[in-house]
């Protein structure tokens, strides 16, 4: 069989479990899950022998540390996974809520009720938790997902979903709900998210350049972020404690995710008294540096700053610091060259602060706060499936609302159309 | 300038009129659009005469009778504009509004605030009216939109969006609100819809060719329809007179739109009284009845379906008829065949009408009632921009809230993550 008849085939084995997940009460799914859990913790030993094989392989070819302390699962990690199910057990089930109701004048009542998507794809590399925590928010709203880890964690990967589905099927998981595609065939992920009226959605975590592939690639619906490039503006009214309070925090506190900062934009009024504040601060946690013109005039230690820097995502501790007439240039410099993820303002002054969340168009815009809350659990969403920088259906972090849709039903009793 | 270079230029002017309109209050916007209409009023003869052009190239160029009354513009078509556009001014103004509120733990106070989505482009059909209906749709909810209409109706197109513009113009309509393309050239689709982080979304309206083509070619957001293959399933415990007058109207009132039905499915206990009912009143409307071998032994005059009439969307007065042994199979039934738009069921069965409405995927989905009410007018929208059996963001009838999106403002005072 084709590698198109294979995935033809997967498509097909999801779309019939997610006929059948749709028609679950809460309490069912949550027992699922709940097993799901259980089989994780009974079955640790193999899933913790998988990745050492994993990690042997890696450390083979010679993997950075970092890649492979995120590929790493311990004990902890396990528990953590697990930990992970309950709390979306603990979730509100969203599926069969009705959002709306109206009455036409023709007696039609409609019923504007949530639903599942349907078919969930999952395009993620290095961590093998995200296996346990997407599949688990995609079958808590009733959607079946098929999963696609990177080739580094393969066995990991593989380990925690047949567990997952043993754990599952134990009580009466539908067969095809949770899938995984374990060829290293690259053209697999291409026939995945060309699977139209199979596939209702792919959601791609990772680097740029997995994101842009299969962004490139899909036919199908794709929600996703390319790159956090996030900026504080520090405005003419601001308060120094504050900005320097929250620009150490976003930049330093987790330099390495998309929600931390990469830019500093100040008001030319109050440049010269805070910028030297803010370098001796940022100095002092090893941050390097890099200004435009005026901000360098002010600082002469910062590096020049290149057009590129405005762009840069550096996930690492380096800032570009720029100066701006007012709170306008600033919302349009971020607009021009941020990656509409998280920006904020600080700033006492009300008519700033309006001018910036109106004009900045980003999915989450803080005033007076570290743009490191943009994340599922820091919104009381109690999990997350991922950020997205699209408009469409969802914007910033989402969870279970944002994995279902809806669907109008019209009540009657015989109308036709004049 | 390159074909390229000019989209990217068109895209730019989009994106900044875009931020511009972002900015204007709902009395404002309404102003422009009331300039809009009394310039259309003031210059229908300009329109009538680009229009009669077009009609001219048309029979040359030896369209069908139905093509060119689609074409057509007449005063009172031109009359119809001008109360759509007035109909739009008096519909509430989505942007703005506060969709939820939540306080967190930490004293973050989190907005979720529905916005404009951008930047929107619409490419369509035959009708000349769609250029002025869904311009004004997409400029009330803050949106810039870009035109391609087809290439019948270039003249009739170019003269509207010209008399638009000078409408807006003299109100101060942002340049590049309302951009409409009128190269012949095919690849300026193409180039439209893969500008990335200029475009937000893609509304493609008319044949599922043009709609597929679309798709295959786009790397920003498509919401659409490929088409309309709708189900009338009557229960067993189906009133036979409802029956009968929904499917009447279902099939007949209008045959060539996309929420007519293409297909009954017929309960099998009650099969042989109703079949010979629902074909004398069909034949007396002159449709063409198809059926299965059921359908068939008990009306022999029914022509025997292929498997290609399952899938097909005749647009005419052609309907192919099933006997299925209940509301489960015509559930399945209408999943696989059909297209996820609108289906019906009619039944006096509280427990087959769940079913139906739980299980069967499409958009709308409708109780004792015909499937010609799905449409943003009688929906209570007051105006439609189209119709989506997409999962995401929109799903059925589309009007001023779906051409929005939202985001998170996150208030606080100095908050910063530990």
């Amino acid at each position: 069989m084709s590698l198109h008849e294979d995935m033809l085939l997967l498509g097909d084995r999801a779309v019939a479990a997610a006929r059948a997940l749709a028609r679950l009460h809460s309490r069912r799914k949550n027992t699922l899950l709940e097993a799901m859990a259980a089989e994780l913790d009974a079955q640790r030993a193999v899933i913790l022998q998988a990745n050492a094989e994993d990690l042997a392989a890696a450390r083979q070819a010679g993997l950075s540390p970092a890649l492979l302390d995120r590929l790493q699962l311990t004990d902890a990690r396990v528990d953590a996974m697990i930990k992970g199910i309950h709390d979306v057990i603990a979730l509100k089930d969203p599926v069969g809520l009705r959002l709306s109701r109206w009455l036409r004048p023709n007696g039609l009542e409609i019923h504007k009720i949530r639903v599942p998507i349907g078919v969930i794809a999952i395009i993620y590399e290095a961590r093998p938790n995200v296996t346990a925590d997407a599949a688990v928010l995609c079958l808590k709203a009733s959607n079946a997902v098929i999963l696609r880890g990177g080739s580094e964690a393969l066995r990991s990967n593989r380990a925690i979903a047949a567990v997952l589905q043993a754990g599952g099927a134990k009580k009466g998981l539908p067969e095809g709900a949770l899938q995984i595609i374990t060829t290293p065939d690259h053209d697999a992920v291409r026939e995945l998210v060309q699977l139209e009226g199979r596939v209702d959605l792919v959601i791609p975590r990772g680097g740029e350049g997995l994101i842009r592939a299969v962004v490139e690639q899909a036919r199908v619906p794709v929600i996703k972020h390319y790159k956090g490039v996030c900026h504080v503006y520090v405005d003419q009214q601001a308060d120094f404690a504050m900005a320097l309070d929250i620009c150490e925090n976003a930049k330093c506190q987790r330099p390495g995710v998309c929600n931390a900062i990469e830019k500093v934009l100040v008001h030319e009024k109050i440049a010269a008294p805070f910028l030297p504040q803010l370098a001796a601060r940022l100095t002092a946690r090893q941050v390097e540096l890099r200004g435009d013109e005026a901000a360098r005039r002010i600082v002469p230690a910062m590096k020049p700053a290149t057009e590129a820097d405005w762009y840069a995502e550096y996930l690492d501790l380096i800032l570009t610091v720029g100066v701006v007439p007012d709170v306008h240039a600033a919302a349009a410099h971020i607009n021009r060259f941020g990656s509409h993820h998280s920006d904020a303002i600080v700033s006492a002054d009300e008519a700033a602060q309006q001018v910036f969340t109106r004009d900045v168009d980003s999915a989450t815009v803080y005033v007076n706060a570290s743009t490191r809350f943009t994340d599922g659990g820091e919104f009381g969403m109690g999990a997350e499936i991922g950020i997205s920088t699209d408009k469409l259906h969802a914007r910033g972090p989402m969870a279970l609302e944002e994995l279902t849709t809806y669907k109008y039903v019209i009540w009657g009793h015989g109308q036709v159309r004049k």
